[in-house]
């Protein structure tokens, strides 16, 4: 028998969520809220992470029997670390592109017809309306060009914007993707820019201070990627002034601190990194899970395998 | 020479909005801010109503030569008693599509996505994650199948819905549109209704406690129509239970009084009727009057002609 770890309650919610599994695995239930280590922690082969739990990821050195390690978070950056030699390291590639894509767009729309600003009119029982910049006739850009890129464009289609223009770190054609190298070129004819690509030391900080300043006047800032691509001290300069908007899922540092001037801005709308955070999460979840889990079973290659080299 | 009223400030906006006029108009400027009235007032034949400007409908009894007066605004219901006999109304159908459209996708992803609740913790520097709801894998009803409810249906595509159904007053097939004698039976099946419908004796408050009722729990009801489609007594008793969620942009009364229990319920998110109220109205208007001067001047027949039967 191989034995599997998984982040659920037990028995009942493997049946809900994942149907039958397949023959030959046995099950042991770890991260779905207790941090008591099951004793089976010497047998695990495959061990899906559990979502964002303390503690979770430093259990793989306890775990001599463990081939594969399969997160629930696309990024994998600090889980990398912990994954011993030998273990494949699998990610959650596509189970948040519904979320965090919808959430870029919420986020856009909700900047831009002043959301935030009618919220907090609300708690004071204020009608007062403001006249909007609608994502319609917008010159998007959408920096980073992965499967949550992808999602982004997929779903702006229909809302009648300028143009939409690709970057990613390798430029192509069909669609035309161009190479980050020409980014800070496009800057200028971009009302909207979205950042989605992932965080490595070509992308940290790659939206700073001469990045911003080729913006238009006006122009959004959107950031669902990782808060480190962006210079947050360039970002709340050209906020402060006025001169550039932004609405953020994720910053630098994370969270914010209290004390932290972008939380007064007025123009810059944030949210506490929710971008999986969503209904859309689970299904998802357990599409990959059970996919895995039946190529394990049947001995086939895992999808979504990342390196580990460093 | 034809003389036409622009509610323009000059030559100097109507070049940089229009661009050249066709031969044979004559611009007169009326409403782009002062209320003097200019003296051609009875020389003008084609008068471009001012958006939402005190006494400019009144004054249509001071043209003895009007033929043709267009509207900014897409419903008319207030300008029709003042059109003088023989004189031909247009409206301004399709230049407020894609700003409401768009505003009813982002009241859906705001309410799941808890973005009103993250920007009043914004105000007080709080981050703090809460799980959302995705607009993925939800049931959309879309209640009212003109133009805005098409542009809206046009904006959800990419977004993953499971499933939207079309509801109008009469039944259409390609697409199949369900008639509103069958509203009742789909709101069962309903995860966010959505409500762009026409006010009519036949809608006034047709979404009422009983068809309230028949959403599922947790169910979220979106109007960006008018606020006497939905009975508010009963929304407020559905979303203050924390049965339903709502996003508005309108409401009955309104502006809704500051003393109004609605304002306080924790699932319901309420703009101030800003559908409209965005930077995609000035292209779209500016196209319109630009192809109806061209037509009138061609003497060619207009377009968005609405009857004035009383």
């Amino acid at each position: 028998m191989t034995l599997v770890w998984l982040p659920f309650t037990g028995p009942d919610e493997v049946r809900r969520r994942l149907g039958d599994l397949p023959p030959g695995l046995e099950v042991d239930y770890y991260g779905a809220g207790g941090e008591d280590v099951p004793a089976s922690v010497d047998e695990v082969e495959l061990y899906v992470l559990p979502y964002m739990q303390p503690g979770a990821k430093e259990l793989m050195a306890r775990m001599p029997r463990l081939r594969v390690v399969q997160t629930l978070t696309a990024g994998v950056d600090d889980v990398v670390p912990h994954v011993p030699d030998g273990v494949t390291l699998c990610n959650a590639a596509g189970v948040h592109d519904a979320s965090t894509a919808e959430l870029a767009v919420a986020l856009m729309l909700a900047s831009g017809r002043h959301l935030d600003v009618f919220a907090r009119q609300q708690a004071e029982s204020r009608w007062h309306s403001i006249n909007g910049t609608a994502l319609a006739d917008q010159r998007v850009l959408i920096f980073g060009h992965g499967r949550i890129g992808q999602a982004i464009e997929a779903r702006l289609a229909g809302f009648e914007v300028a143009s939409i223009t690709r970057v990613a770190r390798r430029a192509r054609d069909e669609p035309l993707v161009h190479s980050s190298d020409e980014l800070l070129d496009l800057l200028a004819e971009t009302d909207v820019l979205v950042i989605i690509a992932p965080l490595t030391p070509e992308t940290d900080r790659v939206i700073g201070a001469e990045a911003l300043s080729r913006l238009p006047d006006g122009a959004l800032v959107v950031n669902v990627a990782r808060g480190r691509l962006v210079d947050t001290d360039a970002l709340l300069a050209e906020t402060s002034s006025g001169r550039l908007r932004a609405a953020l899922d994720v910053t630098d540092p994370e969270p914010l601190p209290a004390d932290h001037p972008l939380w007064r801005v007025p123009d810059v709308l944030i949210s506490p990194h929710v971008g999986g955070a969503s209904s859309a999460f689970l299904p998802r979840a357990d599409r990959l899970i059970k996919a895995q889990l039946a190529r394990y079973a049947a001995g086939e290659p895992l999808i979504n395998q990342v390196s580990t080299a460093r």
